[in-house]
Parts: C-alpha cells; structure tokens; sequence
C-alpha cells in the first residue's frame, strides 16, 4: 500500500533562515479528540550546500544525543552554513518524554519500525514520516544512540555496511569524520532499523553509542557535540574551526556469539569491566539469589575472545537479557 | 500501643551452626490468602561472642551490599567465628525483588519507618520486627546502602551522631575498622531512619553509600566485601587475615544548602563530575527542554563550598529532584 | 483479505415486530476463554418500507445519542412504521462502558478504524461488523456524536460531502430533514471514518455533534430526539406529527487553518466563547503555569475569519491539544 | 504526637516584597531518593496591614482559582499593597498537575485531611503545613474551589459557620465584600475541611463554587478576579478602585435529604435544569442501560423542595453518586 | 479516640416489615465528588424476638454465602418471623464488585480491620460501621466464608472460643444447630477478625469456610441455605420445618504447624487430595520450573499428623503461599 | 509474505540425546535492550524413528499439561527411545508465568495467532516459529489444554477433523492410543488454532482439556502423564508397558446453540452439575446482583439437549460469558 502521511508541520523545508517547530502527528484519543503529537524539529538553511538530517530519540532514554541536538539548534546560526541541517532531537517524542526505550503509547520501538506505515499505529507513523519525507530530502543520516537505561557501553561510533560499496565508502568516511576513539562497523543492516533504512533510501548514514544507563556522560556528551561539527565540517555545511579527531580503532561483533545472556532470573554480579578483553572460556559473571540466599549462584561464560564493548546496567536480570557483548578488531 | 510482631521464623537464633532461611510476614490478599512474605535471613553461630547485624535491601534497588551479603552467608563457616552474624541481606524484600527503592504493596520507604508498627503495613511491619526483635539481639548494626536508581555517589562509609558521645566512639571506630578511602559522619540521626532506630536502642551503627545508578560496581563490592570483613574481625568474631584499610578522609554534609535541586522538568546536563571541588555560586547544570528546543535551558547552581559527593543518575528530571549534594571535610 | 465476521446474534434481520438484543462478538480472554462482547441492537421492521440505520456510541464518552437511542428503542411501536429501523445505541460498546473515547481493550477509536478487518482486533472487528453486515441492509444511516470529554460544541448536524453528487443530495436532504440550528458540510470523507465507509457503499449518511465535555445536554438531548423523528419521516417510515425543523445555517470547515492548537502544557484559559465569531490575529488563550506561577503564560491566537463551533473542555492541556476550531458560512 | 512539619522554602515571610517560589515536601521514592515535591507559593508584603491568605488547588481538578490566583501573583504590585498576601494557587500540587480531585499519590483529598499530620503521607503533609505553618500568619483565608471533574454548580460563594459568633460575622462580612450572585452559608464546619481548620485557628474563612466539570468558566474566573480585589479592598490591603458587588442572594442547604444519588450504575438523563427550583417528589432523572436498552430506566425523585444548585457532570453514574443537590433561602 | 461514623442509611432498624437498601459510605474522589459507596443491607422485623446479624462478602471472592443471603433476603417474609434478621451480603461491597479479597480501593482486608477507624480508609469504616453500629444490635452473628480465589476447603462450619466460657457455649450451641458435617474450633480470636470482634462485644459468633476457588459449589450453596435456616429456628426468630442438620465431625488447628507453605516460586503439584489424612513427613507436593524445566522440582513436606481441610486452589505459587493446612479432631 | 522467524535456540534438533534449554524470542524494551524471551524446549533423539511434538502452554493458566510435560522431560531417557521427542512445556512462556490465558506483553492469545507473523508481536512470533520451524519436523502433534482460569470441563481428549479423511483416521487412531474417559471429535479446524495449522501441514493432532480452574487436578494429571506414554508407545517411539486406556466415549459438540451465555452482569449460580444430562428448556442458572439484592435474580436456559461438559468456574460474570456448554454422543 502506498499511504500517505498524515504528519504536517508549519515548517517550510525550503525556506532560508532557522526554524525552530514541530512536526504534528494527530492522535485522537479520549483525553484530547482532535489532538496532535507535536514532535520537535529544528531547520536551518543557507545558501545552496547538502543536507544533514541529524537525529536523537530514536530511543527515548538515550540522552546525549537530545541534548548535544538541543544544544546545537540554538548555536546554528543561518548565515555561518552553507546548505541545511534538519535536526529531530527526540524522534520517538512520546517514549523521550516517559524516559522510556519504547514509546508508552503502542510500546512501538522506532528503531524496529521502519520503514513505517501510518496505518500501524503512532510509532510506525513516525517511522514513516522520516521514511518518505524527511529521508528524501537528506544527504547524510546521522542518528545518536546510547545503551539506553538497560546497557553501558565503551562509546562508539558507528555505521552499517549495506549492499553499495561506494555508499559504504561514504558513511564509512563520514565515521571517521565525525571522530570516535572506537569505531564499530556493521556488517549488516536490518530495514527495520533507521540506518537500514537511509541504506535503502541511498544515504549515507553514522550512528553510535555514547554512554548509557540512563544517565548524561559529561566526556560523551563532549564527544558528540564535537563529532558533529566535525561531521557538517565534513559535508562542507559549515566552515569553523573544529577540534581534531582522535585516532579511531575499527572492530566489529560478528555475531551473536560474541553476545552472553544471563542463565536464570536474580542480580547479576559482572566478573569483567567494560573494554576488557576476554577469552572465550573466561567468566563473565554469577546470577544470585537474594530471596534464597542458601542457592549457589548460577555462572555464566563467554563463548568467543574479544573485546567487552557492552555491559548491561541494572543488576536485575531476567533470563534472556543481554549481560555483556564482545567486539573485535577489524573493519 | 506496645503491639508484639506476627513475624515468625523457624530459625533459632541461639543454635549454633549455619542456618539460612526465612523470616515469614503473614499477608493475605486475593492471591494467596494465608500467604506469607518470606524474607531471607541468615544465623551464623559459634562459641561466645557478640552479635553483629548485617542488612542490606534495605531500600531493594542498592545492590552491592545485597551481593556481598549473599556471598558472605555462603562463605562464612561456624566454626571460623566466635559469636553471632545475623545476615538480611534483602530487608525490604518486596522492595528487592521489584528492583525498586520502595516496596511494590504500599510504597513504603523501610528507611522512613522506624521504629515501625506491626498494625501500618507491610514495610512498617517489616522495621518493627527489625527493631523489637533483631536489634535487642545486636551488638553492632551495619546497613549497606548504595545510590540506588536515582543517585551516583562517590563510594563512603558513614556513621550517624547520636546524643551518646561514647556511642558515638563505638561507631566511629566501627567505621574506621570497616574503612573506605571516604567517611561521612551525619550530623543528625532521625529516628526513623534505622541508624537512628539503632542509636535508640544504644547499638553502635554503620552505613554507607557504595555506588549507585541502580547497577553493580565491581570496585566498591569488593571495599564491601573486604570492609565486612574487618568490621567482623574489629568485634572479635572472625580471626582471619584480612586485607588492610585504606586511609580515609573525613567528611560532613553541614545541611540542605548543600543540597542543588532541578529547577524544572527536563533534561538535566550535569557542569561537574563527582569527587569534584566546587564553589558556592558555581553552575550545576542546565534543564533542558527537549520537547521545545527554542526555549533556552533554565541553569542551577551551588550554594556552597564543597566536593561533589553525589549526582543524579537519570537525565530525566522534575522539579525538586535533587540533582547533587556537597560534602566538606572534617568529623 | 475477503474475511468473514465471527460476529453473530440471534436477531433476524427480516422478522416483523421488535427485537432488541445484542450482536456477539467472540472476545477469548483471561476471564472468560469462551466469552462474547454483547453489543446491544435493535431491528423494528413492519411492511415494506426502506431501512435506516441509527448508531451512537460510536465513541464512548459521547451521550446524547445514546440515550436519544435507548429511548427511540422503547418508545417505537413496530405498528407504526413502514420499513426497518435498525438501532445500535452503543457501537463501541466496551468504549461506551469505560466512557471513554476509545476502547479499552485495544485502545482502538472505531471512527478511524472502518472499513474494519475481523483479524486486527476488536474495534476494527465490530468496524468491519457495520461495514459488511449492516451497510449493505440500510437505506440511511445516522452517527450520533458530541463532542465527548475533550470538546464542547455549537451543536449541530452535518454530512460527509463524496464524489458522487446524487448521493451528496441525498445526504443533504436528510440533514435538512433531520433540523438543527447549524448544519455543517464536510468537505472530504475520510474513509476510516463512518460517513466515509458509507459514502464508499452508496449510502446517504448524516452525523452530527451534539453537546460534549462528557456530559448530558438536555436541550441538545431534546433536538437529537426531534430530529430523528423528523429524519424517519423524511424517508417514510415514521408517519406522525413531529415538531417542525428549525431554520439551519449552512457552514463548513476549510482546513486545519481553522483550528488553533495548545503551544505548551499547563491550564489553558479561553479568550472566547462558543459561537463568538473572531478574526485572524485574535487572541485565542493563555497557558498557565501553575506549578511555576513566576512564568510567564503563553498565548495563541486565531490563524483564520471564522465562528468558534468548538473549544476544549478541560481546562489542562498538552502541546498540540485542540484548543478551538473555528467553521465559516457556506455549503 | 506534636510532630513540625519538615517542609521547607526559601520564602521568606517577613520580607517586604514580592516573592514567587516553592515550600518543599521531601519525598524519597525510586525515580528520585532526595526528591522534593515543589508546591507554589508567593508572598507580597508591603509596610504593616494584616495578611491573607488565598489558596486553589485543594482539588486539583477545579481551575477557576488555580487561574485567578497565577494572575493575581503576576499582577499584585507590593507596592500598592499594605499588608501581607500569601498565595498558593496549587496547594494539592500533585493533585493539579494530573487534573484530579485528589493527589495520584497517596489518593488523598486534601479537603478531607487537615489538621494533617506529617506521619501519614503527602496529602496530609501539606494539610499540616499549611495548618500548623500557614493559618497562624493569616488574619482572612479564601479557599477557591469549583465542581470539579463530576459536578457542576451555580456559582456561588460560601462561608462555613462556625461556634464563634462574632468570627462567623467577619467571614459573613468578608464573603458579603467578595461579592457573588449567590450566597451559600454552611452550618456545619467539618474540622477535615480547611474551612473548619481554619475555624479552629480563629481564622474568617470564605471559599466557593466557581464553575466545575472540569472546566474553566470565563464568567465565573472573572467573577472570582473581581472578587479577590474586593476581598483585599476590603482587608485594607489593596486600595484601588474595584468593579461594584453584585447583589447577592443567601441560601443554604438544610442537610443530606437535599441531596439525590444515582439509584443505579448506567447513564444518568437529569429531568432539571441547575438554578431550577423543584419540589418534593419532583423528577430528577433517570437512569439509562445503554448495554441492555430492552431494561426499563430507573427513575430517581427529588425529596424536598429547594433550588438545584449542584448537577453531576459527566453522563456515567454508578449507584451512590451525588446527580444533584439543592439549596434554600436563608442564611 | 471515639470517632462516629459517617456511614448513613435511610433504613429504619425499628420498623416492621421487610426493607431492602443500602447503608452509604461518603468517598469523595475525582469521578464523583460528592459520590457514596452503597453496601446493600436488607432488615427484616416483626415482633419481638432476638436479632441475628447475618454476613457475606467479608471477602469479596467467597460466594456461597453472597448467594444464600441475597436468595434469603427475598424468601424471608416478615409474618412467618418473630424478632428481626439484618442482612449484609456483600459486607465488603467495594471487594465484592472486583471479585477480589480485598478492596480495590484501599487493599482492605475486611476481615484484619475490625474494631476499624472512620478515619483510616474505607475498609477501615465499614468494619467501624459493622462493629459499632449493627453488632451492638445483635444477639447472633454468623459470617459466611469460603476459601476464596486461593483456597479450597473441606467445608465446615466453625465458631472461635473466646475467654467467656459461657459465650463460647451458646456459639458451640448455635454452630451445632447451623449443621455441617464438619465443625472447625479456632482456639483464638484475633480481634481483627469479625468473631473476635464480636466476642469483645458479647455476641455469640459463627462463621464457616463452605467451598473456595473463587466458584459456586451446588453443595455447599445447599448446606448453607439449610443452615440458615436452621439457625434462625434455633434462635426463635423462624418457626418453619428444616432439614435435619448431619451429625458433625469437631476439629481443630492447633497451630502453624499444621501449615505447609511453597518452599519456591513455580507450579505446585499437590501430593494429596482434601480430606485425606497424612503424617508428619508425608509429602505434602513438589514447586515444579516450567520455564526452566531442567531444574529438580522442590519437595516440601507436612509437619504434623492430621487431616488436609484446605489446599492451594491455583497451580501458580510464590515462596511463602500456604500450599494446605491440616486439622486434627477434638473440640 | 514469507519472513523468516528471528527466533534462535542452541538447540541442535539432529543431535542424539537430551537436551534441555531454550529457544530465544529477541524482544527489545526498555528493561532489556537486547533481551531475549528464552521459551523452554526440550529434545529427546535416539535412532531414526518418527517425531512427536508435544505442547503445553498454549494457555498460561491450563497446568496439568506443563506440569506432565516437565516431568515427561525429566523421565525420558534417550536410549529408550526410538525417534524424536520435541517438548515445549510452555509455549506462550510470557502468559504461563504470568499465570493467564494470554500474553502480559500483547494480550496474544497465542491458540487464535496460527499460522503467526514474525512482524506482529511476540504473540505472533511464536505461533509464526512453531508453524515454521517445528511443525515441519513433526509426525504427531499434541497440544495439552485445561479450562484454564474461567472454566471446568468434563476431562476429554479431542482432536479437530479437517478436509483429509486419511488424516483425521490417523488423529482418531493417535487419539484412541492416548486414552480418556471421553474423546470429543470438533467438526471444524479454525486455522487460527493450533490443531488446524497442524492439519494444514498435514500432521496428526490431538489435544484435550484436563481439569480446569486455574488449578491441577490430580486424577486429570495422572491421566495426561499415562495418556502421553500411550501415544508416543502408539507411535513406536516408546517401547515400554504402559497402562491400558479406558474405554472412552466419543463425542461432540454441534455448534453455538449448545453453548450459554450469561445474560447479566452479577453472581451466577449453576443450576446443574458437570456430567449432567439436561434438555432443552431446562434451566441453566441465576444471576444475582448482591449489590441490589431486591432486584430478582435473572434466569438463563439451555437451548438443546445434550451433556454439560463445561462450565464457567468463576461466580462472577459478565453478560456474554459462556456459563456453559453441552456435547453430544457421536463421532
């Protein structure tokens, strides 16, 4: 089927100058009929350059990106850009507002959602919108995430490897334009996820985990407000001086080995930290049993050597949560 | 009214040996109707000597002492001690398994609810047990306590000032014998807090704050693990070597004004990083608007001199959450 | 997908007399694995005359219409008429238990869910129910509305304008017929909303809101049940004196320039009236921030000439809530 | 038990000026371990006249007040004034940011809590403080209220009557110079209420129904503006010209049999306008089976003779729901 | 303190004749303001004869007795009676709506709130109402139990032994002439229950457990009505022919120990079936791990020698339910 | 659309042996970015003989099938078999531990979900896994029901006959082999259920309902434990002695006429028992309304003759609950 957004926005896409508004997705439900989610969107344009499409609250509970966004709408200044920088600080607007992964209304996960379809409820609305309009507008995709309350991370850029190796070739330039001490690549790309789709789309697309827990990381937060000058540098959008890059270390996680999931339900005790480098065998932790004190904890291991890039956060585990994943060296 | 407690228990606590088992309040409600609540609890016996008690979950989501606790009940072995270890390590039981600070069935915050009364609910019910029936049995009272999910602290042992100076002398050897790199001394001991409830009862009390953001920090379980140990070893009860105390600097939080509260709803961007010496009238952080991101950020600041002992962990913030407190030095 | 309905009744359609009972929606859930949603219908039939099909509870927390139906019900004596009248007081009948807007159970607003699908949940299965069942039997139909808990309105009736002109008369001659102080004409007929379903099965449809904010207007009450006898006598099934149909006022709505929404979340205070007939510019309302009374309020204005037909009723708001939407003279 | 209060603010009452801040409930819970309810409050103070205290948001779903008293913070020049104003528009704040009668807390409705107690929750918290710390700096307390969510009224000012003679004659007076159509004087003082409180301190006490359904009522919210600045005119503490009081009628309601309650769970049809006068036996409504339209409607009747002044508002009753009450002429 | 409650009722406990009503507890919340929660009660006098208090609904899920008084309240026609029988059949209405234990308000349980509080919630004022209003009225009082969605029972009936010898006799008295097959002593009288709430009044008191699991048992439903019946001649208030009562079994629990509760959480599998007789160490069922079912299912085990009157009715336990409980015979 | 299951499992099904563990549903939220639903399986391998697939779980709230099957898999020893057995003892493992028919997480009743959807919820995606991936590998399909929380059955087997006369042959044959008491024969095969997505890959099925109420009736236990040595003995799977099947009673159920439903909301009281015979007009049972008990009591009736193997288990019910349902002798 080929429907039709019903999103609008006062905001004129091809007009000079910055604004700042919303993108309104009607929502008609007992507490307000003719009511509208009002998701926030920020344009700025100059000139005749390429545009940006930057994005945050892709998952609501990952922070830094919302807020470098925020940050960087109010210091954009029209007339030092050459081109336009379209930026959604809190896509998945509902699930930022509840400091939620998912959004409390259809607990639709965006990031699971694309391409979207306007008939499947408010989060695949969303997907949609930034499928068929915002997408066809965008040169380059940049979409911020962090582990969210569930997981912390060693912070990364990173970008997905679709089909086209000269797409490839851009995104994985535009990686190391943005600047991370580690840089993860992908080796697939899920449609349902919003850097699948700008693959689909023909865009190169950047993405990355910066913190998590939660939490604001001060030093990620830095990271990433620098990364994106660096990146609209980059695109040749704006002209000012900019700090210099760290040197990157390109890994990957080939698959889902290099995953540990906790083995029972209780409080998950890790017996690594993150960016320590394990070998397959070695213990990555015990679930206890505070209820039944008198029950021996229950181990579990890592199957494959590498790299601990992901820890989960809170020490209640159910089985089946994700306690730790690996990553190795390598593009 | 001088009700007597409807908790029951099949341990005995004056049987030598290793018992781990349960202390069972009686509950009854639509699902179980001559239900109990059964809250782990450990007697480890042998010989002569005094009686320590040791708690944890006592708000259910400060997770490194629950863990060390857990352990300890595992490792101790009877005929290692003289005297008596008294283990509960998940007070708020409810509380620990809903992976919250406060219990899941009224709300009830077991660290607001000293003394307790066994006719006021569950979580009253649980502190009047604890202080009519566990507290005449101690000689010491220790209660393990972290952040939990909304705060990150720098890791201190602590002790509350009661009016008996050589009270007061009891614990602050206690605390020094546990030892942390920090120690903070409370000025003030409300009694409905359980230091204050043990104070009441003449029993020598520490606390302490070991990590925080509702996870498990590696590092500070292991001061856990290790400052139970030298508590146990300070009382007479374990003779075993243990590793020794790190130096630690003494602290006091003087009052409220060295307290900073979020200024609105939002996101907040903290300006410091925790351990960090800070000056009255220094910025604390920046509000966020993420939903409106052309409304300027509403900033806090410090009203005091001190060091940053305490952040909060989640960015999502509302009005009144306290997003960092000071300490400064001295007993 | 050509499903069939599960839905079933005892009613028969083509027996003469009064039936009033329930169509039976399979609904296997929790507490009742073999259970049935029963919404309630009522066919009169006597002689050969054409069938008008009356609904309301369309949304559940709109009532005038219900009741108007539950009373026409009672009161029609099959004797007097020629033709069928089939009755459903409560289309969406978990909606109109709950008295709310939506469904509880799929939270499913069954004016944006035709032309229904029997395996996409209970409101699209009763859409799909009226759609495929009951459409086909009617010469009419009639959807009872108001402005349920969110909007107060300018009462009036109104039709759905389609692309066939014939059927767009028809239509409109029962508006006429039926007799409000204000009619309005929709300009479009959005096909997941009732009139547009009927419009797409050839079948001349007036709606109409009458009354809102949750509650029982009696005067509103009064010309609903007025003009359902003036309807049913326009098409030839009633004949009796009816009370003669008040000149009307032709208006329309021309998009959603019309409509003025909440710029933030707080209290909104009005500037206008219901009925007030305000120019473009013209203050609309204030948002108050009573949990910050130091802020100041932010105000909206009218974007567009027109009548207020419609405000908010409660007073709290949320960014994009529909303050107020304006119509203007003309079919 | 004579427990303080361990609410706190910045405010300071004794400075001259205007103050616009928060009184701050500590409130531990897991989102936030330090976390502080904000509530609202400003004071004005210029040179020595006596001080009132105007208060909204007892039920947080009644905005009329809430309204009026943001303004008047906005407005009030301390340098016009003689005398003291406290003002807290939002005094069940928890209770106002979710548009209900009563706090999403501890469900508590602060018109049923005082003289408080800061043992037994938020609710009664904040009735403790506002009894124990509030009313002895008051000489005038004005408490605005409306139907709120489920009742709607015809707007009248009250006082409550009291044991002191002369105490009701100045709360007479002060309503008499607020200036309403209408007039109700309560014979009863329930000490729970904060007028019955504030009887108790020795406070003249008015209060009123301005409005309801949750709504807000220009009429009625500049009634209540016009009235607030003929109260203060009247304390001596506002001295600039004020639009004239309305002549008002004094009437009272004798006791429950001026009540009527829904005879049934279904929805209610009232037989009656608000400001109608009726007589004993008198219809007042029936109840309507929306679900089952075969079952006849129950019909409930008027006991005593009187005017209604008070008719539910939303359409769903449930048996024991106040649908009307009525009062009579007389002070 | 000596609070009065605010319970009222238009039913005239003096009059002749059959009254069918409500007494109304006023609970004011935000969907009625002024509403009331109607607890049905029938009173049925003539002449001068003894009053029997007759109860159901003291947990809202047990419905033998529900049904036999509301069967009762229509069969008993005052001129076949001498003295008078005051009915609640849903005592706990609130709890009796949501088929729960417990109230959906306040999570009450009726039956651990006497002597009550009008000021501590409204389970809390209904047990007030019962204790201080009706028992001062009565001669007799019988509370009519099942086991609940939890439990099932072998049915009996039972009274508990008060420290009034004398008392206890005409209870025994009136239990013998009720009529079961079995007849259960409680050897205490918690006087948060309703016997022992009665036995501080002086009223002779019988109660009865007749089916459970949340259904109707044909059986049991008969036994009651029967002894009823049976009860009412006993007393002197009906002179109609009854069923001859069986010839009874009398038992008792003499203590905890009679109980076996779930040693883990997960699906219990019973070892015996009601009634049977089982010994100290016979296996009482096995917790079985459907989500882990590699993991040895928990044994557990009876304590004493005697009879399982009562087991677990769901298969789905928590550490601490009571999976049975024995009885032993004797008075 | 052919998409492939994300469903991922350790589990190799070729290998010889036991094995025990789990197959994993990704399932991404905000408490587990990466978390995995881990449905339990066990796969028991010897030889090359024929594949039984057997299934519990299917409703959460039916055990005697769950608890059979985490005992079968425990008893199976690998070389007394011949062929394969594949288990899943928990199909819908979020409503099993929840203890409901449907799942917690969508509201999926997994025996309507056939033949599933890996793009519609969790629900869906087990349903999708087990049509896909295990139905292939089966030679014989048993899915193992109960009346689950909301009703009692008269213990049968069943099978459901589809369009292929050789394949419901070979199901009645497998269903003889297994054993009841009764074996109902359904007419139809809804392909949303489990046996008609069997069927529609041409693979014998047979199922049953065994006890009910939410409970574990021990008889019906022993009976599912004996029944399933029986078929997998039937398949030439198991090569031991078993105990012989009774002799069973075929029967079925000709279609809604044979089912009643409640025809209020209240208190049903059964007028007949499980097993029993009843003719068409005979009464069925009362609703009583206990919180209106002068209303009278409303009657429902059977529609034909038949034997009452089902009825609702809960007293409480709600109009359109099945009360109770009739079968027929005849295959």
């Amino acid at each position: 089927m080929t429907s039709t957004t019903r999103i609008w926005t006062d905001i004129d896409f091809d007009r000079a100058g910055k604004q700042v508004g919303w993108v309104n997705l009607p929502h008609s439900v007992t507490r307000s009929a003719y009511g509208m989610i009002a998701i926030p969107m920020a344009v700025v344009k100059n000139g005749s350059g390429p545009t940006a499409f930057l994005m945050a609250g892709n998952h609501g509970d990952e922070y830094e990106g919302q807020i470098a966004l925020c940050k960087l709408i109010r210091e954009l200044q029209p007339e030092r850009i050459q081109g336009r920088v379209i930026v959604m600080p809190a896509a998945n607007l509902p699930a930022a507002m509840d400091g939620a992964r998912v959004s409390p209304i259809d607990h639709g996960n965006l990031n699971r959602s694309f391409p979207g379809d306007p008939e499947r409820g408010v989060t695949q609305e969303i997907a949609h919108y930034i499928d068929s309009v915002v997408f066809p507008m965008a040169d380059m995709f940049a979409d911020l995430h962090s582990g969210g309350s569930s997981l912390a991370y060693v912070p990364f850029g990173s970008t997905n490897e679709g089909p086209d190796a000269a797409l490839n070739k851009r995104s994985l330039d535009a990686l190391t334009a943005f600047g991370c001490e580690y840089s993860v690549i992908w080796k697939h790309a899920d449609p349902r996820y919003s850097p699948g789709a700008a693959i689909k789309r023909g865009i190169p697309q950047i993405a990355g985990e910066f913190g998590g827990g939660g939490s604001v990381n001060r030093r990620m937060l830095a990271n990433v407000e620098a990364g994106l000058r660096r990146l609209l540098k980059h695109m040749g959008i704006l002209d000012m001086p900019t700090a210099p890059a760290p040197k990157t270390r390109y890994m990957n996680v080939p698959g889902i080995d290099y995953h540990v999931h906790a083995p029972d339900h209780g409080l998950f005790e890790p017996a690594t930290d993150l960016g320590q480098w394990v070998k397959a065998g070695d213990l990555c932790g015990h679930v206890h049993f505070v209820d039944d004190p008198g029950r021996a904890p229950v181990p579990c291991h890592f199957k494959r050597d590498g790299m601990v890039v992901c820890q989960r956060h809170p020490a209640r585990v159910v089985r089946g949560d994700c306690v730790a994943h690996q990553a190795i060296d390598g593009v």
